[in-house]
């Protein structure tokens, strides 16, 4: 076997049973692995209308064909389940070093079906696969659990678990990696924690064999070098991390300010970008499994009322916390994002739920007596009292818990939930930059940048520039990048290196680990059918029509470079659906769904 | 018995039983009679979580004690039910002659429970009342069904009946006595086709007996004088009907234009309002029983493509299908609200929901296929068909048939539905009249605007003037028009006696009426307890909160005299919670339920 090793643990959580069994290989040659063969293992077994915290809900742990290979940054697995917070199908990617070493350990993936009655957690070394009394585990934070975890089986054990708020059932809590990598959107900790499953620990000795060696070694020294000159991946990445990101999109007049209420430029951005971060609190930068971007961060706030030290934060989490919350104190943010890696959450929704508080506390529609005090736009002790009461599952924290939309809802103002498909968009704003805003509409798993991102080429002039302000060529454009990111998502590399390297590379990769002979565009064409396959779990399971908040269709952008713009999303919608061959309510035809081989 | 008949009669259409029994006399002095009395009866009987569309909704018809006695326009009755549309306690009120009929045949009121299978109608002759077959009548328009049972019955009965979108449970079907006088809003008419029940016919020779005969025609002499001598009762609405207000609300600058989209100023206002429908097609005035206002308006559009003739259009109406849908052309404003008469609907909530599909269709969130042509704003013959199709249960018109919310929720754009808890807001911007804005967020059966009728002081200045643009002093003041409100619709007698009659008067009428010795504030208290159980309902019913539209408190009126305005509901929303001693969510507080004497 080369690039898959070709074995399925599947876990029965409530009967305690652990089978073996042969990796589906046509399947796997059809939705690659990651995230593309969790979402067809699950689709073929799971029902869409499935109740995501319920035992019928099944938990997938997905490697790729690349994880664990010298490949370019190819250390990424997949979670997969029904996400608590979308009821779409969730899928979450993450990085570090536990995908690599279950690979290692002889394992493409992990089936983990119906619920534990006490805690457990999985233990694998190699061949020995037990279920083990997690009661000691239970109610500990990443890093408590984590460590334990070490102590117990040994250093050399890699962990993944969730923090407290996945007990709980918070639904943007995630699945914490290494510490600090996380499986972070969709609320999967929260099936996790429904199944009483604290925690992965796995360490293995053998290796993934690829088919070539010769023709892999050529494959991917091409693609590293060709990462390594890139401007973005090469040095950018590098220098400052993903918060590069926070002063060039300000600039673009597309940073969303106070939960998008004023505009798209934060005049303190400065303050709370990846260059400040750089001067005041980081450590070091620090890398995952074979990438040679290492764009985490080492950080540490070293006195004041916010002392604390951790990683990050990633951009989307500064501008949570920062720009979204009107908050321009990088420390109190450094410190809300580590405390979200303690407990387990997704900074992006919690920071921008708390944003959305904000605006609610401020126009009156949320009581004072409900959160305690008077919680107004850009204040940092509120968002790190605020993170921290949603990580103890206290008070207003237990309704921050339940995500922005169904706080606005609770308070009458749905709409001011700025998500879609019950999940926050992140730190792009859809006025000044049209093609984002398609993306997040007809993003699979709810609003999200990882999808299809666009922001490449129409910020960074990745892999070419086009304008950000017109909707003419961005539906073609989205597809492209939402096909080749699900091929990407499935063969275990980072999307990352999308700053360096395109189709040709990474098919390339794929043909020489596995030995195949297909042409850029079949393997191309596996992500357009992942693409399909997901966007029919979510038909099935009654997920709602793609659109945005109406304040992105209506409020225009009061300054910057988009001046008076609102996303044109309908201007681009039906092109979209019409280049996807899919009806004009974005149903996949039957004609489509036949050429792409999907077995409904 | 004074004032009251005192009897109530309780129909079991599944058992096809008829019981006579004594009204409730203390219920009837604490809750008055009509809306009051009604809702008491129904919170006393019913599950608030019932599903209104299934047997266990009863369907009660209740007159007040003023009904069919001398007092000013004292022609009205009330349907009360859990509204369909809405999830709210539904009570319609409606005039004409049917109420007065009632009482002389000698009963209060009438409870429907459970449903029959096949179609009938209530037959009531003085004493003799009895069930009988209405499969010729199924399938019926208002007027059709009318006819044929004034056939049937005799020329003397008064009917009160449902069309076709009754029977096909339209989410705005009305339920339509003496042809063109409905209980229009929240769906009552889907209620009474969901029980099979096609139709009431009712003759009486009895009367209604007031406690001192003498000092009672004091009263209503004294009221009679003050309704006419006032510029409002005894002019402007005999001259022009209600549709007078399109010219004096567009002035005022607010007149919601396509959909509230496009402002609140109408630039040919002129062409749909009531004097030109006096000038173009008014054959004559018509009054209900015993009023001096005569406020109805026969028409007749005498050629061209939309000849036809009926009743109306009231305001609501006429802006609805007008401004609302940005359509200028009369006759096809008339000959849609002919229709809707016709076919048992409400124009106010069709016309809105018109509008939604036609702001949904222009941003291409609706396909063209499901309409069946391109729906834009400004297309007379669109209203027309649309409001047929409806009327049929045909093509589009099965969708429209649900009301806006849900409407734009299917398309993906809940926000735009210009309703609250799911029910349209009429005619009155409340971005340029900010109490009527308040209103529309606390009415208990959602948006509408006779529930606390504010805009008569800050628009027409009765009974005295106040800023539309202010909100200080607005909470206050609705306060007093709600309760005022309920106590007139649970008297018996109509709203539009306010524009010339205070609390003094109407408080006179009623003592006398049922010889009672209590001050106008005890009276008064009455109309408070009456909102309070309506509130309580509410609440066990799970009804959302007091909110607003998007629309209304963000987007600012672009011209006009509120230009730049949007609705501060939240300024004034807890100030009117504290002044109802509610809590500052909105709930009546246990000490508040008990000093009002409700029995929960």
């Amino acid at each position: 076997m080369n690039g898959w090793v070709g074995t399925i643990l599947r876990v029965d959580l409530a009967a305690k049973t652990i089978k073996k069994e042969p990796l589906n290989l046509k399947d796997a040659r059809d939705y690659v692995g990651g995230r593309g063969l969790g979402t067809k293992y699950f689709c073929d077994e799971v029902d869409p209308k499935v109740e995501p915290l319920s035992p019928e809900n099944k938990l997938i742990f997905m490697s790729g064909p690349l994880t664990g290979t010298g490949a370019a940054s190819a250390g990424r697995y997949e979670v997969v389940a029904k996400a608590p917070l979308t009821g779409t199908i969730g899928a979450a990617n993450s990085g570090g070093y536990f995908g690599p070493e279950l690979k290692y350990a002889g394992y493409d993936g992990i089936i983990f079906e119906n619920s534990s009655d006490s805690p457990v957690y999985l233990y694998i070394n190699d061949d020995i696969v037990e279920i083990r009394d997690a009661n000691n585990l239970w109610g500990k934070t990443v890093n408590e659990a984590t460590d334990m975890l070490n102590g117990e089986c040994g250093e050399s054990f890699k962990v993944s678990c969730i923090g407290p708020t996945g007990e709980n059932g918070c639904l943007f809590s995630g699945i914490i990696n290494d510490k600090h990598r996380a499986a972070g959107r969709g609320g999967l900790g929260a099936v996790m924690g429904s199944k009483k499953l604290k925690a992965l620990a796995v360490r293995g000795t053998g290796s993934v064999n690829v088919a070539r060696p010769e023709k892999f070694m050529d494959a991917i020294v091409d693609a590293r070098a060709k990462l390594k000159a890139h401007p973005v991946g090469g040095a950018g990445l590098p220098a400052y991390g993903s918060n590069v990101l926070v002063n060039i999109i300000n600039e673009s007049g597309g940073l969303p300010v106070s939960n998008w209420r004023d505009g798209a430029y934060f005049p303190d951005a400065a303050a709370i970008g990846g260059e400040s971060l750089a001067e005041k609190y980081l450590v070091k930068n620090k890398g995952c499994f074979g990438c040679s971007i290492s764009c985490a961060r080492v950080t540490r706030v070293p006195d004041g009322p916010f002392k604390s030290s951790g990683e990050g934060p990633e951009y989307e989490a500064a501008w949570a916390y920062g720009a979204d919350c009107g908050v321009s104190d990088l420390a109190a943010i450094c410190k809300a994002n580590f405390l979200c890696n303690e407990y387990g959450m997704d900074p992006i929704t919690l920071g921008s739920t708390i944003a959305c508080a904000m605006e609610l506390s401020e126009m009156g529609a949320i009581p004072e007596s409900d959160i305690g005090f008077k919680l107004k736009f850009g204040d940092p002790q509120a968002i790190v009292d605020l993170t921290e009461a949603v990580g103890k599952n206290e008070g207003f924290g237990k309704i921050l818990a339940l995500g922005s939309y169904r706080l606005a809802e609770k308070y009458g103002h749905p709409e001011l939930s700025m998500s879609v498909k019950k999940q926050e968009m992140p730190a792009y704003d859809a006025r000044a930059i049209q093609g984002i805003g398609l993306e997040y509409a007809t993003s699979n798993r709810g609003g999200c940048h990882v999808r299809g991102y666009v922001i490449s080429p129409e910020v960074l002039g990745v892999p070419f520039k086009v304008d950000p302000l017109v909707t003419e060529g961005k539906a073609g454009l989205l597809k492209l990048f939402q096909d080749l990111t699900a091929l990407i998502d499935s063969l275990g590399i980072c999307l990352f290196t999308t700053f360096g390297l395109g189709l040709p590379e990474i098919a390339s990769q794929y043909r020489e680990a596995i030995g195949s002979n297909e042409s850029d565009e079949e393997i191309l064409l596996k992500g357009e059918r992942i693409w399909n396959l997901e966007k029919h779990f979510n038909i099935a399971a009654g997920v709602e029509k793609d659109t945005l908040p109406p304040r992105l269709l209506r409020e225009k952008l009061p300054e910057g470079a988009a001046e008076g713009r609102v996303s044109e999303l309908y201007e681009m919608l039906s092109e979209y659906y019409e280049l996807r061959g899919w009806d004009n309510e974005g149903v996949p035809t039957p004609d489509k769904v036949e050429a792409l081989g999907i077995k409904l």
